[in-house]
């Protein structure tokens, strides 16, 4: 049935329809949001990772022997190891919120209800029960409203972040503050979400934030770090802070660390991975001390796992024939993955159709319509759990068969969580111990309590939960997902246990099928692979349970997969998120960087004149600009003229390695050692002078090109009526500079007069062009008064003179892994001859691009 | 003390001593053995794991849509599924017979022992234990004869080959059976050595033989897979087994798999991991479904982890102030880290001479004398152990106190494998109990058996094992060293744990100590980190553990680097294997792609006759030659006169793509779409002829260079007086082309004559130039009379277009970043105008290689 519904309402939602044609394909870069269809955008910015290693940075560098490296390394770790203990701090202090409250509210209104079974005054509990969870999620949802990306799970963005995509705000202090406080009271609000999905976020940003707080607000602390000002040292402490969040989470180190490779990094560096799970490990042992010790005054002891504890699967001593799962169980569980995955198909299904209502409807009005979004939730929400607890609810025996189970291990005695709602002394109401219970402790209900829930009461609660979390998922308060699919799929998984148990008599450990369900559900849902595996296998801290789990994860992934995406892709895509997947399909490969580049270019000279450089970056929006000279003929008659032109050409006769002037070179450093085979060639070349040599290469480039010299200055006289030879005239690579970097030489005036040499241009140090990371300043902030428009920048020293580039004819697949392992940021192609053809950025990358330039391929040839 | 004797010898013999003169750095490739110091080997073969995709490929690749994409990565999951069930079957295999010999043979030699306590003819039961123990021993010695790779525990191979280095015949089946009998006896032969290296590697071998098992014996089974025959597939499946391998050794699916990715993949991919996991899951199941069955008789249950089972770690339930550990603890932790660190550093460094001390004495001679080395060894270790335990081990009382930790889930009854040798009735003698049981027994015994084991007993036992042990790794039987650290490293641990809880009275669990300093020695021997933690998680099923075994990990590995590498890369080192570490120090961003590369390159041309190939092929030994075309003046007139030459610079002409090319390219196939901003580009240039482009290219290329014409085939006339203009002049670079491509087209012909197209030349698909993989054919098995020596080769659709390439000016950490995580094999060092200048291969990037230029570096400056 539930298989059914799912089938028709994703090939009418979910499925794209592949309607475009080769008239929209040539425009693919614009968003047609009016459509049913997202496409990515192109106004988020791309993070670099790729490490710019430049001039500046050799200055830099020339301190550095190993010794310093290591105290660099040593702060590196203990860096890391301040941002696991934070990370646990922070777990510790939402925990324990929410545990205060979550216990004021059930204290206060459980005591009502019992009181008001009898009085009769249930409506009051009702209100009762209103007042706390609306103002709970009011401020929620106020805090949001301060900063709306603390919204939603945070997931998708740091997914986003990791994959190099800046989403704006998702790694400040203020988004950290409105998360924290705003998941607590979502939490504690009784929605059903979880804490989760926001502890990851709040870990991320902690990563992001310490290393760089250190050098912003305390200036005083001098540590000799030219690194921690870049995307890239960033990105490796936002990896270690996504990691600890998991770590505090879930109590899983391991699976956070898998969690950071698998949802970011793509390449894998032994240093950072240890270092993350140090940060991970360092993270759940900071809050298992504290919660141990102000939980249970056991100070100094470790012994409780994370925030979510699935307590401990054991067969009773005595049962020699109980097994926590055997090979029968393996078929239904690969069922239950089915199940759970087009459930979780539908979930997505159902929630991206909800999201995008959302953003036509919700999100271009008044922000405060989100709030009342928030409340009518929160108020549905709390009006279902208490009517269904006291009319769908069945009363139960209190067996004292459900007791054996129960460790003191554990941290949640299983029968004190129980509630009598509306039931006689001797038993008690099990929708209500499922509903008015903190959503950790109904998991353990589940997962642990023996026979005492009826299968209509499962059902019930499935559905309710179900629809309700569907909804809940979206509107803007900070909220999790893991516990809400978690939950509904352990209540699932309690079903069919009761059903083969019960009806059928197999000789099963029913908590075993409840983890298995939640596992489906959640699988299903959210489609990660690796990490969840392993963190469910922490969470329960029974490694036996790792194949069942692994198997019932990937039957749900794919079944899910046959559907739509994962619930996170989905709001990625939805916020039109550049995300670059794993690797490019096989069919791509028909394409070469030459069909997907972007041959526009807009390039800069080694030295240009400052008036140039300002309408340059004034009249585009690049974010990188090639570094070029030209290819002429009669360079030499403009070398004698203008100093500009003529630096430009020396800098590419300096700047071409030639064979025979390596081997030189190596036979000059040589010629102190003797070695046979070397020396010949060496001597050999005695009255060959360099100069000679120098002038040849000079002469062969003189005689390369016979258009006529148009003018250096494109962006000034763009010249309507140039031949498509001028426009597109071969220019030779040299590099990528930056606009940031451009930017900030002008403002510090580096640049010298036409008649002087480039050698009295002032230096700035690698440490003065990073210093305003990550805010650099804009274009728009230069006072153009202060420069004189005709001085000259070279900008050779700060510009990246070797960044990775590929042929024009280099594969899509080929291209796509060096850009995505590298973390690229712009790519430029160049040719057999080192001219520059065009460039590749994410944009050019992205699934839809891609399969755009497929069609048009194949309607080409 | 320890620490003491370890700095003096750490000193002498560990610490390379730097003296290398500049004379010496020049030469730094040869390998001179007769010195200490070893340097990386020239004649290992790289493995290529770069794509090449050429025309070949993308014909192949015709007929590849995303169905059959998806039927191949089916295949690929039951690949790694049945590579996972194997290899859980070989453990089992394994484990089988080492249990039932080593039964029979302590069964035996214990009756004898008893009967012989009394009758006095201990003498007889030594010669009993003697006779078993060099039977087996001689049995894998003589294997290891037959195979000789097969000795040691073929972690540094495997790991090796996994970086890169082809180690001849480490992934053949004789290999194989070797290996996995080989072990078998070594084990049963009383060795202190360990099954867990030998099971990783024959995992390895598994994972490499199965799938091109499928399409070599079996040629009948046709599945479409042009995939499989590459370096790179093979090492994705070489992956998963030795992944495997550690699942099944260890019950430790996902420290397997986080081993497969700390010793050999660079780059994380994701779909890669989630197979090498699932053959990791595989093969741990197998294993447990196996021996659940046979050895317990519950099939269908898997409640058993790997063959190496550290037992249950638990407090038991009455006893309220007992914790497995306490903040306290740590501090002691980190001293045992220290120290395991130090006896590790210890372990390596005794072990490295007598590898050298092997190298220089034992392997030159005959081979037979290494088969009486091991006899020898295992006689002396038989006796050590046997006059041990009469002499040295101490009675102590059967208390009942030491009952209460055994559950019965531990599939080893702690206490029915005490030895009462030579003690009374009521006593047992503890020594014994250590050495008369299989290791693993002893390490249970250790981590649970509460204080039966005095502290002189483990001090004694502590040193002979050290020692002995120390000794017999690297004798050539098949032997893994896990198990021996950790035993070794136990029983210091637990003597820590006696001397505190004894003496001093803590509080504390002295399993934990056992097995943290299990942990810290075995952590000071390998110095692996993330997997040896996780490993070492999994096998005690115990997630509290994770923190300290992570701290002491890291602190013995600090210690333990500060004096020498870990035990695998010793061995690495010696054998001279050019290992790329994980990434290259700071200092060396002070050298550039043109100071490491080596420039002295012999090339081919797109079109090259067969007599130039042959006899580039026959005088030199490289394995990938650039394609490069000339850059002279003239060009036209050659054209005309010479076929060879005009398709040379035909093919230069064409496949240099220029930006107004492209342009002009993209306007054509837009022509049908509607563009506002592009068709005025196109527009303007319709009158320009493509051809006559093209004749613009071709003239402006003719007119780059002034030197006269040499000789197309350098090889032919190496013509002495060339000055060095003419030896290295510029060459445009196309593509680089493997030796195995080139003789595999001169094997089967392809080839045209000089009077006819290049379009006649028969073109090879895809799967006939990979079908003798790994196998090519030499150059030398070549029949010269078959061959025209006129005849013209067109290597052009058969070479890699488009390699990655680097400019001369990148730095090295960019170099290194590349050349590891794509696993290249060779690497083009391609100038700012397109130009070869030089080619990095692996060599030029091993840390010794790097040093020395590094010093030339400074010296020069």
């Amino acid at each position: 049935m539930a298989c059914c519904r799912s089938c028709l309402c994703c090939q009418c939602c979910c499925r794209d329809t592949e309607t475009r044609t080769p008239e929209e394909l040539t425009i693919l870069g614009e968003t047609r949001e009016e459509e049913d269809e997202i496409l990515p955008r192109k106004d988020y910015e791309s993070l670099d990772y790729d490490r710019c290693i430049n001039e500046t940075y050799m200055d830099a560098l020339e301190g550095m022997d190993n010794k310093r490296a290591k105290k660099y390394e040593v702060v590196k770790w203990m860096l890391v190891f301040a941002i696991g203990v934070s990370i646990g701090l922070v777990g510790l202090f939402v925990d324990f919120f929410v545990r205060l409250f979550t216990q004021l509210k059930f204290s206060v209104v459980g005591n009502s209800v019992e009181e008001c079974t009898e009085k009769g005054c249930l409506a009051l509990s009702l209100l009762e029960l209103l007042a706390f969870n609306m103002t709970f999620i009011l401020i929620a949802s106020v805090l949001v409203l301060v900063e709306p990306v603390a919204a939603g799970s945070g997931i998708p963005e740091i997914k986003s972040y990791l994959n190099g995509v800046k989403v704006p705000g998702i790694v400040r202090l203020r988004t950290f503050v409105c998360k924290v406080v705003g998941v607590l009271f979502a939490v504690a609000g009784g929605l059903f979400v979880g804490k989760e999905g926001p502890m990851i976020h709040s870990g991320a940003i902690i990563g992001a934030g310490l290393p760089q707080f250190q050098s912003i607000t305390f200036k005083k602390i001098q540590f000799y770090f030219p690194y921690f000002r870049s995307d890239r040292d960033k990105r490796d402490f936002v990896s270690a802070g996504a990691a600890a969040g998991v770590a505090a989470a879930f109590g899983a180190p391991i699976g956070g660390t898998l969690f950071s490779l698998e949802e970011g990094s793509s390449f894998w560096n032994q240093a950072l991975t240890w270092k993350v799970l140090f940060c991970s490990m360092s993270a759940t042992f900071t809050l298992n001390f504290f919660r141990s010790g102000i939980n249970y005054n056991k100070w100094g002891s470790f012994q409780l796992p994370g925030l979510l504890n699935f307590g401990e699967f054991k067969c009773s001593d005595g049962d020699k024939a109980c097994h926590l799962w055997t090979v029968v169980d393996l078929a239904f569980f690969v069922l239950m993955g089915i199940v759970g995955g087009l459930l979780g198909a539908l979930f997505n299904c159902i929630n991206k159709r909800l999201a995008k209502y959302r953003m036509k409807n919700v999100h271009p009005k008044a922000r405060v319509i989100r709030v009342l979004e928030s409340l009518l939730v929160s108020m549905v929400t709390t009006v279902v759990i208490f009517v269904a607890s006291m009319t769908l609810g069945e009363c139960r025996d209190l067996s004292p068969a459900t007791t054996h189970n129960s460790t003191e291990a554990v941290n949640v005695d299983v029968n004190s969580t129980i509630r009598q709602f509306f039931c006689s002394n001797k038993s008690y109401n099990d929708m209500a111990t499922l509903f008015f219970n903190p959503q950790e402790v109904a998991i353990h209900q589940l997962f642990h309590q023996d026979a005492t829930f009826s299968p209509v009461t499962l059902s019930i609660f499935f559905v309710l939960y179900f629809l309700l979390a569907c909804w809940t998922y979206g509107v803007s308060v900070p909220s999790g997902l893991f516990v809400p699919s978690l939950l509904c799929g352990a209540s699932l998984g309690r079903l069919v246990a009761n059903v083969l148990k019960t009806n059928l008599g197999m000789q099963i450990y029913p908590g075993t099928f409840a983890l298995i369900g939640a596992a489906a559900f959640l699988g299903g849902v959210v489609r990660m692979t690796i990490s969840l595996t392993v963190i469910l296998i922490e969470s329960t801290n029974e490694i036996t349970y790792g194949l069942p789990i692994m198997i019932t994860l990937m039957v749900a992934k794919w079944t899910g997969d046959f559907f739509n995406k994962g619930i996170y892709d989905i709001h990625i895509l939805l916020k039109g998120v550049p995300l670059l997947e794993w690797e490019t399909e096989v069919e791509m490969d028909k394409l070469t960087a030459s069909d997907i580049m972007d041959p526009n270019l807009t390039y800069v000279y080694p030295h240009t004149r400052v008036q140039s450089l300002v309408s340059i970056l004034r009249t585009t929006v690049y974010h990188a600009f090639p570094v070029v000279t030209e290819n002429r003929d009669n360079e030499r008659e403009f070398m004698k003229g203008n100093i500009l032109i003529s630096n430009n050409i020396r800098f590419k006769k300096m700047s071409v390695l030639t064979r025979a002037g390596e081997q030189r070179r190596r036979c000059q450093s040589m010629k102190s050692y003797p070695s046979s085979e070397l020396r010949n060639v060496c001597d050999d070349q005695v009255p060959v002078e360099p100069t000679e040599e120098g002038q040849d290469i000079l002469q062969q480039m003189l005689e390369r090109r016979h258009i006529p010299y148009p003018n250096l200055y494109p962006d000034q006289s763009p010249s309507e009526d140039w031949t498509m030879e001028e426009r597109f005239r071969p220019l030779t690579f040299h590099g990528l500079i930056l606009r940031s970097q451009l930017v900030t030489l002008l403002i510090r005036g580096v640049c010298y007069a036409e008649n002087q040499s480039s050698a009295t241009q002032p230096r700035l140090s690698y440490a003065e062009m990073t210093e305003d990371y990550p805010r650099f300043p804009d274009i728009h902030d230069l006072d153009l008064a202060l420069l004189n428009p005709r001085m000259i920048v070279d900008a050779t020293p700060y510009m990246n003179p070797s960044p990775y580039t590929v042929s024009p004819n280099t594969h899509v697949s080929q291209v796509f892994n060096l850009f995505r392992t590298m973390g690229l940021r712009h790519l430029p192609v160049v040719n057999a001859v080192g001219e520059i053809v065009g460039i590749i950025t994410r944009h050019n990358l992205t699934h839809e691009y891609l399969l755009a330039k497929l069609r048009q391929h194949y309607i080409t040839i």
